[in-house]
């Protein structure tokens, strides 16, 4: 690896823009061998997550090529964040459309550029990948890994009848960005639109407060399907069902203007997916701790719900301030 | 993960296809979390490795999707075999083109079945996945995983003046067998014509051999560019040249007497790639363990030239019965 055959002088552009950003990782080999090697410390194990984008599927096909470098490694690493792991590395496969070679190379300068810009902010490192070429889509596939104690990773599995719901950062902020990119919201001031916009183009991994919730968090989640869906991932998982207080819910200033002047933006907030927070249960006396830690990583967390025991139809109630349940317009987020 | 958003219902497919792909692996948590855990015994590194494939570019769009799961995961098997290591499990993306869900969720029934019994093959497990749809092409990626002790991986950078040349098995059926699939060789029996397809649609991933040359290769590399080009991959990371005696290579009967017609096919045994065997480099005092593992594994291993000091410009001269410089139509494969 990497093998390559996309049109491009393969070997020369992996030269070029991904072997510098082995440079951290000496398991590497500098891209020059088959495979790479990665160490784990005596007392910890791998944690590993893959997640595929396709361009008009998870990203607008004019979104920036930094802007996707980021995304692309922000899912991945919000996934080892629900786990609970310290991010270490990743590996990148590219199929490039075949069209034409110096537009690609000019993509692939300023995507190498965005993933360099990130592998700092994270402290991860490339270390393989595949280069190839596609008549379809530009498709990109990361595969991250991280580390975790043995025995010491979160679960979606763990929550119990009692247990308080929480979230961390505010929720919804990246699906009405995603709306406003479509035009579906109008009359936003120019720093609304670029906050919504940035919280959808560049989600924050919650890794620092992830690898705090050992022995605090029952069960986690990443909140990527929408909080209704994930919520119901967990109950799923851990046998449960879930009550949400919707006016408990975290907003940001503008989600909450934006609500406040059209009630159907709870959907996006509720259902729209991509926030890439941390969605948790924990007992209520680790709530003085959960405290702390916000306080410590300055980062809202916020109790929105409680955990019952199992039932057999709707897992998830979701119950606005007249104590009535919210009626979702879809289970969850589709990708536009 | 796995995320999943392909016109399916996705979650459903991932429990009725992936979710029974995972019971050897207690880590894979079922797919029902976000990430997989991947524990590395004391004393051992995990090996890496990525390989996407695009339906058209690396393989024909009429291909059976239980060929294309062999593929798929023995070219991702022979790069840890390359490496030395033994296999232990794979994550697997996959965008599907959004065209028709119930021919999709055809075709994913017969890959499944065709990468469970790859596992059992193989010995290995998925732990991992995405699901996506694609506007595009059909479009695949595993990352594989394997283990070897600690300091005992295999590398291309180790050959040195006076090695040997070897490679494993018989070099060119798979890439004649592609060239008779796309109708350039005729006149070919039935059974000539399967054989040649067959490895090109599955390739062996010489894994067992792969094990044991730790302490006996100096470098070592799966021939999957083409024997010309993957040597120079070798002579590169080595700082070497080498010299191949053409009339040395192993061919299968079919492919000697391809060869024996037409001397053109010679570009195919070269230069075709996609071979999937062994090419290494050893000390000649180790000529006589190699044949005794050969004799071992039931598998041929044919000394093919020497190593040499650096040169400059032509890195991997090759011989004809003359002591002519052989000229290749092209420098390695490029896929149709």
């Amino acid at each position: 690896m990497p093998r390559s055959k996309s049109g491009l002088n393969e070997f020369d552009l992996i030269r070029r823009f991904f072997v510098p950003l082995t440079k951290n990782a000496p398991g590497a080999f500098a891209l020059s061998d088959d495979a790479a090697i990665l160490s784990v410390e005596p007392g910890r194990n791998l944690v590993v997550t893959t997640d595929m984008m396709v361009s008009g599927v998870h990203f607008l096909p004019d979104t920036a090529p930094e802007d996707i470098a980021a995304k692309l490694l922000r899912v991945n690493l919000s996934d080892l964040a629900s786990m609970g792991a310290v991010p270490e590395s990743y590996t990148l496969s590219i199929a490039l459309p075949k069209s034409d070679s110096s537009a690609n190379e000019a993509w692939l300068k300023r995507f190498a550029t965005g993933l360099s810009d990130e592998q700092n902010i994270w402290d991860i490192s490339l270390v393989g990948g595949d280069t190839v070429s596609t008549p379809g889509a530009l498709t990109l596939n990361v595969t991250a890994f991280g580390s975790v104690p043995v025995g010491g990773e979160l679960r979606r599995s763990g929550a119990v009848s009692g247990d308080s719901i929480f979230v961390s950062g505010t929720l919804g902020d990246a699906a009405l960005g995603l709306n406003a990119l479509k035009g579906d919201i109008s009359g936003l001031a120019r720093e609304a639109l670029d906050y919504l916009v940035s919280r959808h183009r560049r989600p924050s991994p919650r890794g620092a407060l992830g690898r705090r919730l050992a022995g605090l968090a029952t069960s986690t989640i990443d909140v990527s399907d929408g909080l209704a869906a994930d919520l119901e991932h967990i109950c799923e998982a851990s046998g449960v069902s879930a009550t949400v207080d919707v006016s408990k819910i975290p907003l940001s200033p503008i989600a909450r203007s934006l609500l406040d002047q059209d009630g159907n933006h709870l959907n996006a907030i509720l259902a729209g997916g991509d926030d890439y927070e941390l969605l948790f249960t924990a007992s209520s006396r680790n709530e003085e701790a959960l405290a702390k830690l916000s306080v410590e990583l300055d980062l809202p967390i916020t109790k929105i719900g409680h955990i019952q025991g199992p039932k057999k139809d709707e897992k998830v109630r979701i119950l606005d301030i007249n104590g009535q349940t919210v009626n979702l317009a879809s289970g969850g987020y589709r990708h536009f």
